[in-house]
């Protein structure tokens, strides 16, 4: 596939939108979509990114930060926004953004926020390199600072509590 | 949200992706989604695209036809498209392609294709007036033509089969 | 099993009748079974009966025509009655009607009326030949050459539109 | 419903089949129905025979045996039969018997044997009187009195092990 | 594993807690955990149990005795607990108890009592020898009692009715 | 409930274990518990822990990290533990651990670590004030230290991005 001198496949090429209707089998006792279904979404939507970028079995290794920023009522439509924001050597963070629209109104309001780390698999089932990501705006440079300055923060604090 | 004099919503206003990695308690004896699966989720995704139009709550009508044109693997990504082709009063049909994405290759062969008819219910849970499409394009027009002619065969049908 | 010059196997033999309790857990925001657990439903029932005649693994070709009649509330039960209605070579008509009952009062209204092709596969995963269907009396007739002629519609159709 | 000076409902009435295909969600690591999921078709299927006779809302009081007599493999169909073999006042005795089918070769094999008992409630969400169990031949006899002596061996047992 | 002259292995290593919280998609159309759901989580649990004590796979042989005594509403927490009461060759007794917490005041209530029997199967897939339970205080040996009882009483019906 | 000059309830009395037996249909491709199933998990058992200290609903506000630290194969029994390491007003932070167990050798490792935060609701569905925690011991008072420094790192993150 990747063959050639290549210099990276581009963010956007692996950028992902799922959408779920939030079912009564989904909700908690509130009439919205509980916690650990909205991760499993995230999870799910990210993956699904990763893998697009990566071209290879992935897996989880982390989630390094996911608000809930509003509830998604049943009925209400969420919207998930997935893309890869940066590759380090056998891992890359995922950034999924979920919305929940109002179908009546078309009222989109902001519901979760996450940034995951994958790690691709070779055939092996051990991690293996991926393929760098091409940052061809100013949006993708600023994505792949940020997530720069996250992931050295994550090892700060770990070689702090070992 | 709709004021004014509205001509009718564009097709393009309604269009949804949806995508869904295929799990293992997705799958059949044989290792791929199962035909009951991906009708519900393109039932789901259909849902959501004529919502999106109807600003209304819909409930299925009928499949007025779906075809499996390809397996989809366990690990591959199914990515739905649903958009609405034509308003008929209370009804409107929705089209929703799927297509089987092997993340590892990139690869995508259409999996599935299918067309639907939902109704739109007013506040008394009855049929309701759903606003106009805007065809924007030819292929908007060509699409509204053919969803006319499939639902003048399926009356003409139902009119020698009563 | 299929021993000496067999004239084939009736449709009573395959005929087939599926229940489920309607569960919050499969109902939409109008606390009715929602389309595409009851499309889940047909198909799984209208495979049960496909692989009771051919003796072989099926899998689902299309849905010709899924038409809902009546909702199906939370608490009602699904009864859904399945048989085969033609066979074609290596695919095979079934014709899945669900009704919905009420335990309380044991009234039964129709909910869904379906008819679904299902294709038998050989050792090698390929569409191999189904053992003909035996036509016992006028309503067996009746019913295989309904599907004759909504299989050349289809054909026609898909020759119109290649 | 039930006017008049009615001597009951027959057995018949109420009798009913369930049939599940084993998917792969509902497998155990060895690939059979795993016991928890038989356990819940037969809830369902022994609590819609007894909603059907007694005609009101019912809950599962207790699981009095259940046997498992051989695994169902994936891809086999679950049949389950269930009647009502006895009317205690409130309460109710009901049998399921489940038969793994191998679609293949049409062979059948018991593979689970239970009797539950479920209550029935009225609309203050109390227990409620059952319209008795019409008898109508040497088996309905059979199964009634068997039940009572199950029921009778239950009692002893709870009066010795207050 | 268990090499040498192991006299047993007692009780307490093979007790197991198992919690779920009520969710929406676990309810009866009363609001309450359905029968069949909690026994799938009885079965659980009690093979979570099972396995911890055999060190080998198990299956579920028999339920002997499930009774609902109160209903677990949604958004309560079932509490299980298992523990392994007896041993016989290659089958063991574990009884199941679950308790519905309501988390708001902490009041507790019984919900279920149950007696399972599982068998531990041998890399052949056939039932295999367990190792024997080590009884450490009075309350093992009554439950051991208890269950021997419950043995001797399920072996004597069968021999009545084979 | 809480009445009287209550100093706090103890992080104990919250504390709780839950244990799943990873199944087939909680598996990915590679044969073990995929990651957003184990999020699901971690989620409501974080939420439980939650409910049991504030002694009120309460609503997921955050996954502060999550990391995978090794995969959970199908078969294995999934063993979660949540606790409560402090109370801040109106949220907790919640931590989580997850254990891979194999029944077959009973060696335990360790599959995942969370820290999550959750939000007590009043009658009105707004946050309200959770009864503060009482620390019993060392272990207590270091995990209540190291959840304020991680809430400081985050506020501190957060008023750098705002």
């Amino acid at each position: 596939m990747n063959t050639g001198p290549s210099p990276g496949k581009p963010a956007s090429a692996s950028r992902l939108e799922a959408v779920h209707i939030v079912m009564p089998s989904d909700a908690n006792v509130h009439g919205n979509a509980f916690g650990g279904m909205v991760m499993q979404w995230t999870d799910l939507a990210g993956a699904m990114a990763a893998m697009r970028h990566a071209r290879l079995p992935v897996v989880t290794a982390s989630v390094d930060q996911l608000s809930f920023l509003a509830p998604m009522r049943v009925g209400h439509i969420a919207v998930l926004r997935a893309r890869v924001n940066a590759v380090f050597g056998t891992s890359m963070e995922v950034e999924v953004e979920v919305v929940a629209e109002d179908p009546e109104t078309g009222v989109r309001v902001k519901g979760c926020d996450a940034f995951l780390t994958f790690v691709a698999l070779g055939p092996d089932g051990r991690p293996t390199r991926i393929e760098p990501l091409l940052l061809e705006n100013d949006d993708d440079h600023r994505r792949e600072a940020e997530a720069r300055e996250r992931r050295s923060a994550r090892l700060a604090k770990r070689s702090r509590h070992p």
